[in-house]
């Protein structure tokens, strides 16, 4: 299932919408993080389950920055794709605006990188095609998710010591 | 705000995801209806607050046709856009495929028309821009939109009768 | 299952009532049309699954019309009854009030028509009873369901021509 | 607002129906008592509001006891009615059924007693109107209400010695 | 797996915390008394289910009282711990304070009484282990479980009479 | 308001504990990631508020790592204190197990940590309190925090460059 390279092009979501909710909101009238962070990852498993072929589960969250708040009536887009691929895992970059749909004004809210595993049918992680990067754009997610990979896993052995 | 006609491609939403969870199923694992219809009331009422740059309510759903059903594990894919609008109300068509996400294969579910009238500050009725139709299936719609409307006045006269 | 006739009565849900809550309004304290969508649906599922005496899934919402808005604090009160049955497929006719429970005053929020299929365990539609209409007003419903059906064939056709 | 008496059919609720959901089940697939909890309090206060005319607030549960289980694809049937009033409290009756809607069978699942306060304006309790019992069951639910607090009182008054 | 007691601590949670969101308040901006009951069920399980070993189901609620009304901006912190045990049901004490988390303050909300019982993998009761009290608080609450007991089994020959 | 340090045990949760819902599971029969998230946000935010004595809004989340699955049946336990604060702003890290009731074992699911501003009545950034860390591992929380907050600095000059 893994030979074949596949597009960012061939999995992403380009425009998952969410209207905002009165339960979505805290006393300040901005919505929750925890909201947030849920559609994210919905929107990024898709994308991942896309890109696999398989059921994927989420392996990190490793950084998910609040760029200015989203508020009651905005309507959420959020756009997913995946950045990179290694054997069995996956970068999804996720980007969140919050859309005044009255006046068409759009603000960032979110930016979001998240790693999933694809799983075979007994559970235990499975190969997943390579991302080929085609645009400018997808070759600089490719090589910056390549650089986060690298500072995660420094991190890791400095933990371990 | 209603003088300049606006194009369908400037409201529309082109791919609302959802994935469906357990809850959403019924005994034979197919999804509920009533998940689906909510689902394509949200997305519409977005395509109709962008078109109206307005608050909008739902005024009807003229008809909502399950072509098939949509399981577990599928991924619905939601497409909606404005077909025609009237003094203050609009025509939505709303699209919704069950993809499964893993094999890249999609089927045609539902296929939708509701009706939203926006609202001005003090909650009575304002106007709408005028749809412009631009491509081929566009004005199709727009012209379809008409009939539809043509026979609901029909068939109040006939009720009222 | 299907040679003996039921009266309308047997399967009717008469008072379902659902209290309004923060979550289901929109930023005009009005109620979002998808919550009654949900409720007309799950409502007039039970109908259907009384009246036939198996699972059944909504195949069709030909007319759903919002005749005035709930707001918060009113309680809705929905009423649901098979119309008409054909060999697999059931009308359920289904009307939402909403009631200001302090004062007794009820308005008249919702009509809609729904079609639901019965299923056999094989998932395949499996014939069901025909509807005895004894009232007058159900013997109304009754004819009025052979109306529109035949209106969705003659819409069918002149779509597929 | 309370001098004139009202008879429990003018506030009760017959038939409040909710098709179990697959959320709603626990590991050995029956209902979460939660759940059913929830739907009692929320049929309860309908009640509550209608025969006071007010806002109510619930103040306590003395007794609500699962007589059996409610199972995956059972439809809860929820009636509620007002046993008894006092200054501004009210005593409310809740019986919850299991209908097997395909078979028609029904089974006792719950039946509780709510007390609930009506609030004024300013959220201080108000009177609310006598309970005028009509049937043989209504007054007997009227005499065993008034037990009832007799007995909440006497154990009120035990535990503060 | 019933013969070897337990201490209250062993399966008591002592600090659940729920912060209260929009959607769970009514008209007078307190918390809906079904959220509370079924946060009371859902905390009160978990200790069922640690000191039984074994899935648990909710039999009744005894008693439990609204002492004051939780807010919006409040955080519902609820304790819960078994006062007793019988052949294969227990009581399980709940108690309700909402804090304002802003000041530190917190106030008693709700005191409930739930019994449990412990089913066996073919759904009938199974025992659970006696309950060994060690404070003076956990001793009082044996006794007191013990006459709720008593309470109980006399008001039910009452109404078998 | 921000004079005065406090310790970490001032604000932390101990204890938050949730019973996995059939809505919560994928098709694997794991908890959906964005649940957990959602899970450990909501925690945390107590934490931040207790700790800054005002509405707090996310941040960040720095580091969200799945050690491990947790399973339908599994009840959560989630932890979470304050590790350090900074003008207007805290870390807050984040513990979840999945614990079996039945057997009382008990798995590390995931580790996070969490940003969180305090927001003044107009909305803007407020001073928070700062941390006295008192036991061993609050002191090395409090350390690590801080260079966490290094390289997030460091990250984003890299970035803007």
């Amino acid at each position: 299932m893994s030979e074949t390279s596949k597009a960012p092009s061939e999995s992403a979501v380009d425009q998952n919408v969410y209207k905002i909710f009165p339960n979505d909101l805290n006393s300040k009238y901005t919505v929750f993080g925890g909201l947030v962070m849920s559609l994210c990852d919905r929107t990024a498993l898709i994308v991942a389950e896309r890109h696999s072929g398989a059921p994927c589960v989420t392996a990190a969250v490793d950084s998910l920055h609040f760029v200015g708040p989203a508020r009651a009536g905005d309507t959420l887009i959020i756009r997913a794709a995946a950045n990179r691929s290694w054997r069995s895992s996956m970068e999804i970059g996720v980007h969140v605006a919050a859309e005044n749909s009255y006046t068409g004004e759009s603000r960032h809210v979110v930016s979001a990188y998240l790693t999933f595993v694809a799983l075979s049918d007994d559970g235990t992680p499975q190969p997943v095609p390579p991302i080929a990067p085609e645009t400018d754009a997808e070759k600089r997610r490719f090589k910056d998710a390549g650089q986060r990979r690298q500072q995660r896993i420094r991190d890791r052995k400095h933990k371990s010591k």
